[in-house]
């Protein structure tokens, strides 16, 4: 039945979900109006057809510019630099910051391969350098890579003569900043403190 | 961000996939080539708008007859009637069976309000009246709902003076049939025992 058997390969294939997991949703989906399963389809198009990175912030979005770039009553003056665009959501949540982001694309990590060229160090010094920005917030994750990468962006912003800050270590060591209640986030923007 | 919005809410529908783990999936195919996610699409469209019951067995089929019923080598006298079609899986992966199947479409559970007019009970006894089935084996789970509704198949099969077997508790009880071993299912089958 290779219907059934394509679906479950599909998705037998995302983290965390294993043969039988897949076969259970797979089963799942039949016992549901074929309704159901037509838009998560459509919802798995529109996010591999549409979504992309914005050019100013590299934050994903549909449209030309991403919606907190493009929204007028954000402080512009301020730049959250994260690591993922995942992590936006989580520093959203938080209801702290007004701000608006840079999402690096990562964290520099010699082991897995990854450099500072890989990463968009250079683009937001030319953001900085562009002008009207006051601060940059480091909100890299509270790990050995993200505490590496928020002193070389650091470093890299020192000509800039720009306010640096990283977010207080209000986050567990070693945890993950997409995962963070709202609450501890937003007390380690509020705890924030100045790199220069 | 809709279109990210749209499969977290579409993904957190599925059974034992919460918000958080729905977004991860979503970040997750976000970073995979585009092709990743219209693949998983595509199987989706096919199960919801190929995929439909047998007309003889009630297992789920692209074809005009599922592969079991169209297999001229499966022996067509022995009929195994199982809960969903989800366990003839379980079943072909003993490799103990090669007769073909019977989905009842569940179990009776009146407190679920699934009565026996809810099964393919009348199905399963018009299929025997039809001539040529000689066994009936039950492999219904091995939970109280399953014996029962083994129990009151075996009933309905009472006139039809077929043979009606009920697969060994080689199961652990009150197990799921759908997650048995193939060793465990094939004792199973061996140890059949006679119910008239």
């Amino acid at each position: 039945m290779s219907a059934i058997d394509d679906l479950t390969t599909e998705l037998s294939k995302l983290p965390g979900i294993g043969k039988k997991t897949a076969l259970r949703l797979t089963y799942h989906l039949l016992k549901q109006p074929p309704e159901r399963s037509l838009r998560l389809a459509k919802a798995l198009e529109v996010l591999a057809e549409q979504v992309h990175p914005c050019p100013r912030c590299h934050n994903l979005t549909e449209q030309a510019l991403c919606a907190i770039c493009a929204d007028p009553r954000r402080d512009a003056s301020v730049i959250c630099a994260v690591e993922e665009a995942s992590d936006i959501g989580a520093i959203e949540r938080s209801g702290e910051f007004r701000g608006v982001y840079h999402v690096l694309g990562g964290r520099l990590s010699p082991l897995d391969g990854v450099s500072a060229s890989d990463l968009a160090i250079d683009d937001l010094v030319r953001r900085v350098g562009a002008g009207g920005v006051r601060e940059v917030i480091l909100a890299t994750n509270p790990s050995i890579e993200g505490e590496a990468t928020a002193l070389y962006v650091q470093q890299a912003l020192v000509p800039q003569q720009v306010l640096v800050t990283r977010i207080a270590r209000g986050l567990p060591v070693g945890g993950d900043l997409e995962y963070a209640d709202g609450v501890t986030i937003a007390q380690a923007l509020v705890a924030r403190r100045d790199m220069t």
